[in-house]
């Protein structure tokens, strides 16, 4: 494409400032290697096999997905384009023989790892690799708080992890959790009892991996942990800057709208609505910060309208370019089929988000 | 495809009904035939040029999109497979060169009409228009009290009227309002009242149209109103039945999802989560109705898992299938790449969405 200024894109629009990008994932892996720990990034915030392959040419061990589909784009995406196979763990309970063919068809592509934390899982797990020729990674997951998957107690943690040791096909490889914002103390504490349980029985844990954006920067208080998974810290988001983890300076991602409306003194209406910004609170108030004025409050969001108010006059007119930082950054990158490069504070480039709506 | 029930579907996957779905198409058509008004189906529910041609097929005059790309890929489809060429409205207002143009090629495909609420987008389409050999069609939107877009008084839209009638490239066609729920009387006596001052002017006013699904059995009573645009109404969700507007057996589209863990008696894991549901509320408690299950609440939802609680043994198991009405059905269509159909209880066929992802 053209080189243009990003204010000059059709809207509504995404786009990735790559200065800011590299930052983050430098100045994250810098805290990692420092403390002694691996990085695995998540891969849903951006969804793109070019920046997957930024995270593992900084010093990321591997890359994390969520969905089986998700990580056959983004493997088609580092193979092809890169030679590259990265270590790859998908957080999920896989279950049903569609998906567990596709996960051996994964498994035979690259270094693969998958979580359990029920009994059928494991059961499946087992019965589709019995006959492969190398056993499958698989981690049990613990809840350490989120009350969302996971085993209850480092017992049940213990119990799973014999019940992978011992089951044909398959092979243990160690603990994950996806704890609550600042819960290192019960990480800690949940992963250092059931590691101790495990290893009573003979068995070896070879990983203990963790995660979440929002207490990265401390995740050296959980010493048990020997990998994190963040995800979100490439880009930021106004959720983040909001609980104090960065500022709106470090946010490598922002939407472009178009006032489209301002029918009254204290009202705007832009072209992105819950279609774009989608309608994730996040616990906030409003569904995005308008970049340079605190004063606008996006109040309401329909699928193509987004509403702006404010107490003073609002100050805007119709034509007006804003950028937006919205609430959850993971969840906008999913609505757009593309997303715009910044580089230098020019536009040059436009990624397909390979990704992007990979559900299954 | 191989025919199949819906719930031999790998998950989470959508379904639509298509008995139900037809019949929810010809109940509004028939109340509309009966009180001699027009019906011109918002698409943006069901974004598929074949239920596009379903609802034309049953009588309706047009179909409304709310953005260009919309409106290009359903004009796409419904002139490849049908060769039909709808009266197409675009509820939006248009700004900038690049959607100008699009839209000018639009308008030599079909009949074309856009809305306009301010001076900046009449004079930018009559600025593309003024050398066009048909002008293009203008309506007024009017604000009734949804406080979105919209001028905010009956003079303020009679001015508006004469001055897309004075300009060059456009003909006034009329008044548009997206109201509130039961807002009919303030749309009676808005619409009213815009249309005497605009006759006053010696300005026929061909066309009066609302919408909104919620209200849609009773347009009749704002008979100002000519033209009627529900989404909705052709699938139906859980926000409608919540409103009383009709029963979860009128419900034409479900989400299927498994579930994938039972961490503890009162609580359960399925592998549909905010990318799939999404996070629209619509002013409710919990993000869907499991069906069969009134005790059961989606109470949180994180990118891939819904979390489900009950207040009794919650009495799942891993790998059970549940179908599920999400909050708004629209905002779900937008999430996912195809769509599964069933007609007589049967899955025999997958439908692409051809306006998913559609924003610019």
């Amino acid at each position: 494409m053209e080189p243009k200024l990003a204010d000059q894109l059709n809207t509504p629009a995404i786009v990735v400032d790559l200065d800011i990008a590299e930052r983050n994932i430098h100045n994250f892996q810098s805290y990692a290697d420092k403390n002694g720990f691996r990085v695995r990034p998540h891969i849903k915030t951006h969804k793109l096999p070019v920046l997957a392959h930024a995270q593992l040419a900084a010093g990321a061990g591997g890359i994390t997905c969520q969905k089986i589909s998700e990580a056959e784009a983004m493997l088609d995406g580092l193979q092809k384009n890169y030679d590259c196979s990265p270590d790859l763990l998908i957080t999920y309970n896989i279950l049903g023989h569609e998906k567990l063919d596709r996960l051996k068809a994964l498994a035979h592509r690259t270094k693969l790892t998958v979580v359990a934390d029920n009994m059928t899982v494991i059961n499946g797990l087992s019965q589709a690799f019995a006959n492969e020729e190398q056993p499958l990674t698989v981690l049990v997951e613990c809840n350490t708080g989120a009350d969302r998957c996971g085993v209850a107690s480092p017992e049940a943690a213990a119990e799973l992890a014999r019940a992978i040791h011992d089951a044909a096909g398959l092979q243990f490889g160690g603990l994950m959790t996806y704890p609550p914002a600042n819960a290192h103390a019960a990480v800690e504490n949940f992963m250092a009892q059931a590691k101790q349980q495990i290893e009573a029985s003979g068995i070896a844990v070879p990983l203990i991996t963790s995660g979440g954006t929002p207490s990265m920067m401390s995740a050296a208080e959980a010493p048990v942990v020997t990998e994190y998974r963040p995800g979100t810290y490439i880009y930021n988001d106004r959720s983040l800057v909001e609980r104090g983890a960065c500022t709106y300076d470090d946010c490598a991602f922002f939407v472009l709208a178009t006032v489209v409306s301002v029918p009254s003194e204290n009202r705007a209406i832009i072209d992105a609505g819950s279609k774009t910004l989608t309608s994730d609170l996040l616990g906030l108030t409003g569904y995005g910060h308008v970049l340079g004025r605190d004063d606008i409050r996006i109040d309401q969001l329909s699928e193509e309208h987004g509403r702006l108010v404010s107490d003073q006059p609002i100050n805007l007119k119709v034509g007006d370019k804003l950028r937006i930082i919205p609430n959850h950054v993971c969840v906008v990158t999913n609505m757009f089929d593309s997303v715009y490069i910044q580089r230098n504070g020019i536009v040059t480039e436009s990624w397909p988000i390979a990704a992007r709506g990979k559900l299954v």
